[in-house]
């Protein structure tokens, strides 16, 4: 055990110092880009004061990057609806009393709007709460919906490693009164399906209980009052070794060595249906009404997990706390694994890429009547998973095309801009993707170059011998091949059949 | 033209006779809400303090309106890519100073973030000047791009008629150095095709230049300095008499009544090719400068856009101003045809679904040294169709699926919960879209009825029977017709074949 546990803080230490230097990295690529831009300042004084950037925190997204996000909002949109769900979109902000009192510490971290007259407006942290306000507002106590947008957190950035202060969440939540641990299986299995199809490589899904984390708490001689400050700082257990979680708690938090000890002893169990049962038998948490009731559901989980066929990529972690104040029973994440992936240049921690859990409490505070809808639900977190999709990417001698267009109308002489934009705008009507050079007499080498470039398959060509003709030449473009001169007047149907294999 | 002046003032009150009636309908429903809510906060005091709403001029999107804004988006993307655009997006916010000096008067409009320490930020206004910053940033000097995201006014919002405070723009544009009006032409093609293809109903686009705008000012007789305050009493006159415009001039703005009566004449134009060649005949208008160059591109657009052959829905209109700062030639707005809905109940004023321009400054702003590049571009108002396409809906019988699950996991007796669960994790793994009630023991009554709510086509039953039979009931739920038990073992197969053709 206490080796295990030195190869884990040494792992760990490994890790962070890939991190420090990642960091490094991109501090460093800062200072150079600002060293520029006073130089360019410096030269040009009076033109341009200010600094050409976007905000901290966030980034665009250019043709590439946004080719690479829509593959994958594709394959976890198609995942969401093979469930059945619904999708609802809300404002990007809410009365800013609406995010109040949600979010624990971490409500340090959402951005207020400027009192500007009228409401008082802060952008939305996450989208869970947004949905709850929803749910509640309209009294709707019964919905399975996802919901893909940006939320906003005043965090210190660390884009190198995915974490932006814009970003993207991938939401789904089942909302209703059910027999238990069914949505929750659900959710689970649909973090497993998305995980699978992107193909990140191999990963674990941590599953605990906040019922099981306060009788756990409850039974180690944790005062009530350090319930919640004592489970922030076990979520730390992912980042930090637990020697370090267990100082926090003796020396900042107060609690007493023995109570941190024992749960020192809980926090480094983590298994599957066999360690559940251990724990049923446990005597002290076997005590606990909250921790039994937990338990007795987390067997149920598994053996719906187990029916799904996905039981051994879950593992009952009792380390596994999340931050979040609103959640009320099954918590998860999904992890991940470390590999040797030998294409890419540094091997990325990227940690956690999905997380949720039930809070059945939540839409509750937004009810006049405090009435309750039990919610259950999974955050994508996409914006990691696009790191290793683009750095992979990168490695990868794949050339990823940026505009879907299947034909360029070109010409082989001069003056002939009339025609194009005539077989151009039948093209179109026709529904084919087209495009031109915006050049009244471009050269056809050109024109060929503008489509290996961009990767235009196919190229109808008008000159003077074609127009007298009545044909316009086809020529598929990687191979040089001349399709053969087809006949002006039916050219649609010609080059529609030519576009079918593509 | 004094009685179609009069027609058209009598018209012009009716329409606003009809917002004011809209407007007051929209105050008493919120009157009432309100009311509503005081009435729960009485009888439940201290519970819940705060109003629950969305912010003011803001709306969610419930699963049937998101149903209804994804198949305007689809229509919209399609057309975008046919056209070859390349898609980015950028953040929701920018530096204040990126938006500042951009949009003249509009900026007091601007949504700012509170100071809560670093940088100071604005929520972007438009599309249009993210689009030039990014431009700038990574000197870029030709691109074709489409971005669809929201945007954010603090203006006084209409929500009848479509105007919120956060709205969506689907923003086409073409960046670079090309030959005169071929891109230009093709944003005209492209809200052409995007405002057929949705079926709106009859409109026309309105095109006029900056320069021909300019030019008309100055042999008018208006003084340089008052060129955009003028421009934008012209701007109103889609909205208001010319008289009213008329008086705004002479009285707020100084205007000479004799240049105002000068300009009176002018804005009353409106045509075709023969206008184009009227003007350039002009004694006063054929000799300024910029009036003239204005002039001859837009007989070139002309002659393109009978290339196109749209030539027909576009109109070249002296009264079309358009208020932001940055267009420097072509500019250009769609407007619907107010038509006989019979249908409608109420038929909607609403006015500009699209609108556009050429702006050749804007990214020079952001360039240190001034490097410019020309640009023109479309923006799609899809809020304004987003209404008339859900008061359509509302309107006719069709019923809108929320959707797309292809079958429903049922079972006809109780405990079959752990066969329900092997089969639907099949399915999904299949990639098919399946659900099932997050029941224990559902009644083979509500898993029917269940369907028939929600448009689920085919329902997979298993029953006591079929699991000694080793087989899978399937039944069409609309017609209740029984396909045939299917065996176990292979029943993927069978379902695949009758999902087919759905």
């Amino acid at each position: 055990m206490a080796e295990e546990a030195a190869v884990r803080a040494q792992a760990e230490t490994v890790r962070r110092l890939k991190q420090d230097k990642a960091d490094a990295d991109e501090i460093a690529k800062e200072v150079a880009k600002l060293l520029e831009m006073k130089a360019q300042l410096g030269t040009d004084e009076g033109k341009q004061k200010f600094v050409l950037k976007t905000p901290k925190g966030t980034r665009d997204f250019g043709p590439k990057e946004m080719a690479i996000r829509e593959r994958a909002f594709k394959a976890i949109i198609s995942c969401f609806k093979r469930h059945g769900a619904e999708v609802i979109d809300t404002p990007v902000f809410e009365l800013k009393e609406t995010l109040t009192g949600k979010y624990g510490e971490d409500s340090k971290l959402i951005y207020d709007l400027k009192d500007q007259g009228g409401e008082l407006l802060s952008l939305r942290y996450d989208l869970t709460v947004p949905f709850a306000r929803y749910l509640a507002m309209n009294k709707i106590t019964n919905i399975k919906r996802y919901h893909i947008a940006k939320v906003y957190r005043r965090d210190n950035p660390a884009m190198t490693r995915g974490r932006y202060r814009e970003f993207y969440q991938c939401d789904f939540d089942i909302a209703g009164q059910f027999d238990p641990m069914i949505p929750d299986a659900e959710c689970l299995k649909i973090v497993h399906e998305i995980l699978s199809d992107l193909q990140l490589g191999d990963f674990v899904i941590k599953v605990n209980d906040r019922r099981i984390l306060d009788g756990m708490f409850a039974v180690c001689g944790v005062p009530d009052s350090k319930f919640r400050t004592i489970c922030s700082s076990v979520d730390k257990l992912d980042k930090v070794p637990w020697e370090e979680v267990r100082s926090e708690m003796v020396g900042e938090k107060g609690l007493s060595p023995e109570a941190a000890d024992r749960i020192g002893e809980y926090v480094q169990l983590h298994g599957g249906l066999d360690l559940i049962e251990q724990l049923l038998q446990d005597p002290k948490l076997s005590q606990n009404k909250v921790a039994k009731e937990g338990l007795g559901d987390m067997k149920l989980l598994f053996e719906y997990l187990t029916l799904f066929g996905i039981a051994g990529k879950i593992s009952f972690d009792l380390s596994l706390a999340r931050g979040l104040d609103y959640y009320t029973g099954v918590i998860f994440e999904a992890v991940l694994l470390q590999q040797d992936n030998e294409h890419l240049e540094e091997p990325l921690s990227v940690g956690s890429v999905a997380g949720g859990g039930r809070y059945d409490g939540l839409v509750g505070m937004f009810d006049a009547k405090g009435r309750k809808v039990p919610c259950v639900g999974v955050s994508i977190g996409i914006e990691r998973i696009f790191s290793i999709l683009e750095q992979r990417l990168e490695a990868s001698e794949e050339k990823i095309r940026t505009t879907e267009t299947q034909v360029l109308v070109a010409s082989a002489q001069k003056k002939l801009l009339e025609e194009r934009l005539k077989l151009i705008s039948e093209l179109w009507d026709a529904g084919i993707k087209a495009e031109m050079l915006y050049k009244k007499n471009p050269k056809l080498l050109n024109q060929l170059q503008y489509c290996e470039e961009t990767g235009i398959p196919l190229v109808a060509i008008v000159g003077e011998q074609e127009l007298k003709d009545g044909v316009v030449k086809l020529r598929i473009v990687a191979t040089r091949e001349e399709v053969r001169p087809v006949a002006r007047w039916g050219w649609l149907c010609d080059l529609s059949a030519q576009l079918k294999p593509a």
